[in-house]
């Protein structure tokens, strides 16, 4: 069976998943990098001196099984991104997806073929429509929903996700995007756990209960 | 030294510390009793079934070396307990603080002397000032900032708090009363520590960093 999973999804103590504002020299706004150091310090991410605990046995869990991603237009680029018909992501010429991603936006382009297997697909259509589409791209793999937080509310709100990790960040950020807003409740889907790391961020996972 | 101290305040995923509405039948609004389950599975509640782990050890902290309580209006009483003359708090005859219990009210009375130990003054006065009554109430032993959320913000912003014990219970209660607001960057004062439990709470403490 094909899952609909979220890894790594970070956020401050106040439920930011992003500071503001968001621009080209600050893809987080002031939040800066402070989210994502947590995996910028595991294996997972630097090779040689990345630590090799909890943090990265959950970031680890980010590539494999996967077959495509959903991200939103905000993770995909800076606001005024669909002005400039060269933008193709913050990622560089091999971004770290290496399958069929769809960009959820109201300006869609033709698809970017990238190097390492990432195609950038751009689509509009609803949270269920989406996932129709990447699972089939998917090719009987799971399925990411790579951020931001709004396109997650989203899928949460219309219970499409399976298995959601979040990584709560010991920083108030005070204002940018929030995951939780519209969410009350939205727990009880789920089987939740969380595990402190020694590196000072919170694990969470929700894990869709059996029905 | 005589410190200020915050023990067991319990918050939802989303930094709800209440739900909403107050009121006399359920003075947690639709949180009902959520945000404490944790702590009355403890023995430090439950003195015969209760637990003995991580959760009771954090529990028991909220007594000892304690000399005086502030608390705010909301947390003494419903919407309106100012207008009944012999309102005296939640708790019946022998409230749990057992120690000089200052209430911040613009609807000062006089104060009720209670059985165990606590008297209950009513005071308005800044944050500052009314740690000072507080402190001199205490007879060196420490000060406990008892909530809600309205005042702890209070403290935490004019800088008073020097130790902070903060329960995350993974429930979205998505309305009621935010712990954060107004907290950007807080938490830079302060080493934070997190520490999951097995019941699914996770425990916070902010500890002031010597200056
Ligand atoms: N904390 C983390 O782990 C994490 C992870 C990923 C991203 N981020 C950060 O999150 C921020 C972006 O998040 P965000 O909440 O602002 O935005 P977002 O979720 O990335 O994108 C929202 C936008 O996507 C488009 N969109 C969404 N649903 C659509 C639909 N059904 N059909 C067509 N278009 C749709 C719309 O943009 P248009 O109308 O403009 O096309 C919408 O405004 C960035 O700062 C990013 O770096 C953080
Ligand atoms: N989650 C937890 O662990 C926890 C802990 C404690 C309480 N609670 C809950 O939190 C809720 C109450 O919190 P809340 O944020 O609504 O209110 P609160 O902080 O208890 O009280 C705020 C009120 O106290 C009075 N006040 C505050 N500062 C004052 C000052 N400097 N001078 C004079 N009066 C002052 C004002 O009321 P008046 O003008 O009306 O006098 C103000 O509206 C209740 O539901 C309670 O059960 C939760």
């Amino acid at each position: 069976m094909s899952l609909t999973r979220i890894h790594n999804f970070s956020i401050s103590l106040d439920g930011f998943a992003t500071g503001e504002p968001q621009s080209l020299e600050a893809p987080f706004g002031h939040a800066g990098q402070r989210l994502h150091r947590w995996m910028m310090a595991t294996r997972s991410w630097d090779a040689e001196a990345g630590s090799t605990g909890v943090d990265n046995a959950y970031a680890e869990r980010h590539g494999p099984g996967i077959g495509a991603e959903i991200m939103g237009s905000h993770k995909f680029g800076p606001p005024g991104w669909h002005d400039d018909p060269d933008w193709k992501g913050w990622w560089g010429p091999n971004p770290p997806f290496h399958t069929p991603t769809f960009v959820l936006t109201h300006h869609a382009r033709p698809s970017i073929e990238m190097e390492g297997g990432t195609t950038f697909h751009f689509i509009e259509a609803t949270p269920a429509e989406a996932l129709e589409t990447a699972r089939e791209a998917a090719g009987g793999q799971d399925v990411r929903i790579g951020g931001g937080p709004s396109m997650v509310r989203d899928f949460l709100a219309a219970g499409l996700v399976d298995h959601m990790h979040l990584v709560q960040v010991p920083i108030v950020l005070g204002r940018g995007v929030r995951l939780w807003d519209g969410l009350e409740g939205v727990e009880a889907a789920f089987d939740v756990e969380a595990v402190s790391s020694p590196s000072g961020v919170t694990h969470f996972t929700f894990t869709r209960k059996a029905s």
